[in-house]
């Protein structure tokens, strides 16, 4: 055995290849349930006006082909569609995230699968096994890398969507092409040295372009690879690799990649994707459920109420960027906004999270909501993520003080969305009962058909 | 004037969009010269393997367009050429350096300006005195953000011809269409959050993929924000911006952005491009020269030779990381091989550092030399790039010592290259004495033609 093979991208890549993610019926009901979610929330995004915009790209570089540019009754070349795909999915911010990633995977992974799925006509890319098996890898792969990567690289500045879904989607795509041992180190290495976003752009439309760009880049690191490319097979590795430049180095970064393969227990199902009913940054989602208890627990009036206080962890708020947001779209990433429309009895609808200005009513209610942070408040074991919590705290002009702590929101692993919600959502992103109801049919099924019949619904 | 006018990014722009770059003759002249010398280098690379490798990539998302593919008879679509003409500059490491970027800047920054040059018709875009002012742009940008970004991002593992490069690239290609103040900001904060590239990928085909993926990341955040998707347009600022994440912040920063742009000193020509005259890295430069020196001025038999010591300042090989390489194109990266070449009287030739397994005498001959580092060797003050310095002592069979001092090599601004020289470069390089006198003649008269008729030499 030759020394590099000690390496930890080489090790890495040992436990992905030899890994069975078929045999976890609970990760393959996840990863059904990812794909339906994944569709929906492309869909949900079919109008919005972001989504026109990017399409002007496929007049770019020739960009007709054979994939399906989701929710938008046309077809491009797999690195268009990839961009596409990504960006749309993501366009809303109504895609799973995960808490290991502290980002969203579906949305980098799915669209360079389906980009491959549609582009070649090999036996394992028309294999609907094989895509189930690839998106469980990758997700697999970017909490691994979320977890080795650390905290600090998220609080520095960077999206992990993009970053870590450079190389998570680049390996989902190695897997489900069949690629040997050493051409997914190449892979690794050519998708780690691509690995960019950065947490400034929350809140414009180049948030969820980092989706799309990472689909992209991954897609081209499967690419340059195929017409081999030379690239290091040490991209995760030592003092210059992804690990020492991105996180806190190697040592820090390898138990989390190469521990617990045979455990059967998979990422995608435990802490699990985390599934959204409401189109906002998933940082907002504890202080919406526990806006959403106090109006469903207490005789609120708006008028009232004097104050609110948003208790945090110290950090807990740091993707809630926008403190003052002007529009529905910056307020995506605004837990002032939120909890405002909460209590003011807006609908959570995708209309209200939209390029459009926010109501003056609603902005001045804004004014009376103030963040804190606390150290002594302690997190529940299991709280999702790890160490996070919210405590909205109503304070009326008689002094009431009412208030409500959620530790684990809607939809994450310990409040899971039934399969019924999961339809719900489809059936209101679609708005089409027939297509809606052919798709839960196709992804039900999805081992016994080709990925084919699927690609044709969307 | 609201706020955010006064972001960093901003009075950046401010400074950027009120120069006038066409008033400095010596910043024309070496912009012309660093044409001359990117046409060669591209030229040099028309054979090389890698470019046949990545030539694939035009089959794939329809790469039929307008824009020439440098040295190979053909044409491309925008974003594809400009992936392809930063790759095919770069490919042999042959390109200019500049000692403020440490990095190459007219690899990434002219495949932009020829992309857009060639498929738009706009009367800016067909205009050579255009091109010439957004290329000196480009050089001033990209050595700006190199010394502002500070020397321990280098050191850390990032390769700075793809991270500046982006940036650098995009600003030249906005000021090439004349784009205004906010679209330039969001052109810039798109481009930051797409900056990659990793040092770990030297001596592999991916360093020159930096090049292309730096310029096809320009273009792209040119395009979305012609698309009018919407991007910060403090990209640069603050606790989440550029300089932050990828350096030592913003108040470090601001200064080399900001400060004497009225003085009509360019960094095109002061510390100046530095052109190359053999095809590997400029970090073995300083030893090349050296050793050149050495076999001029002393009696070497390479049998009678004991060791060899290369003596650097501290970190002063850090780009130089192939200490013992297989192939001539790893020993791009190794003053070991290149040393070696030398005391053995081999050629530095194109095809001495191509992916050929290296010699069996001059795998035998390396094992003699040995790297060493110094604190108390004093750099010279105008040193280039400042620090540096190599010196190479040979220890012969009768304890006899010879050595030489590199402190600013052959092609840097203190040992700059001759019109006559760099004619020779693009004649040896072209192969075809006639395309290679129009090719100068058109340079030589730029600001007088329309940039269609370069174009349509290359």
């Amino acid at each position: 055995m030759e020394l590099n093979n000690l390496s930890l991208t080489s090790r890495f890549v040992d436990c992905i290849q030899a890994a069975n993610p078929l045999a976890s019926r609970e990760a393959v009901h996840m990863a059904k349930m990812g794909l339906v979610d994944f569709i929906a929330s492309c869909h949900a995004a079919s109008g919005d006006i972001s989504v026109q915009k990017l399409k002007k790209h496929l007049d770019m570089d020739g960009g007709a082909g054979p994939v399906p540019v989701i929710g938008q009754n046309m077809k491009a070349a797999p690195l268009h569609a990839a961009l596409l795909n990504g960006f749309i999915g993501h366009a809303l911010d109504f895609d799973d995230v995960h808490s290991d990633v502290r980002g969203h995977p579906s949305t980098v992974i799915l669209p360079v699968l389906f980009s491959l799925a549609a582009s070649r006509s090999t036996a394992k890319a028309l294999n609907g096994q094989r895509l189930l098996a690839s998106y469980i890898i990758g997700v697999e792969v970017m909490a691994r890398l979320g977890q080795a990567i650390g905290k600090d690289h998220y609080a520095k500045g960077w999206h992990n969507t993009g970053t870590l879904g450079t190389v998570a989607a680049a390996v989902a795509g190695a897997y489900f092409l069949g690629m040997n041992h050493e051409e997914m180190r190449q892979v690794i290495g050519l998708a780690a040295t691509q690995a960019s976003g950065l947490r400034v752009q929350f809140g414009t439309e180049a948030k969820p372009l980092h989706a799309g760009l990472a689909s992209q880049a991954a897609l081209q690191s499967i690419l340059f690879t195929e017409y081999q490319l030379s690239s290091t097979a040490a991209g995760l590795d030592q003092e210059l690799g992804f690990f020492a430049v991105y996180g806190q180095g190697e040592p820090y970064a390898a138990p989390f990649l190469l521990d617990h393969w045979q455990h059967g227990s998979w990422k995608i199902a435990n802490p699990g994707l985390w599934f959204k009913l409401y189109p906002f940054c998933s940082a907002g989602y504890h202080g919406a459920d526990a806006a959403l208890r106090l109006v469903a627990n207490y005789p609120i009036d708006p008028e009232r109420i004097n104050q609110i206080n948003i208790i945090f962890p110290q950090g807990g708020d740091a993707a809630l960027v926008q403190h003052t947001p002007l529009t529905g779209e910056q307020g995506r990433f605004s837990i002032e906004y939120i909890v405002a429309l909460i209590l003011l009895h807006y609908p959570l609808s995708i209309g209200n999270f939209q390029a459009q200005p926010i109501a003056e009513e609603v902005r001045m209610f804004m004014s009376k909501i103030k963040r804190r942070y606390s150290d002594d408040i302690q997190p529940v074991p299991d709280s999702i993520p790890k160490g996070r919590f919210t405590i909205v705290e109503i304070i009326t002009d008689r002094n009431e003080i009412w208030s409500e702590r959620v530790d684990a929101p809607k939809g994450s692993a310990l409040q899971p969305l039934t399969d019924e919600e999961m339809q719900y959502k489809l059936k209101i992103c679609l708005q089409n009962d027939q297509t809606s109801r052919r798709i839960l049919q196709y992804v039900e099924d999805l081992e016994n058909y080709p990925v084919s019949g699927l690609l044709s619904l969307l």
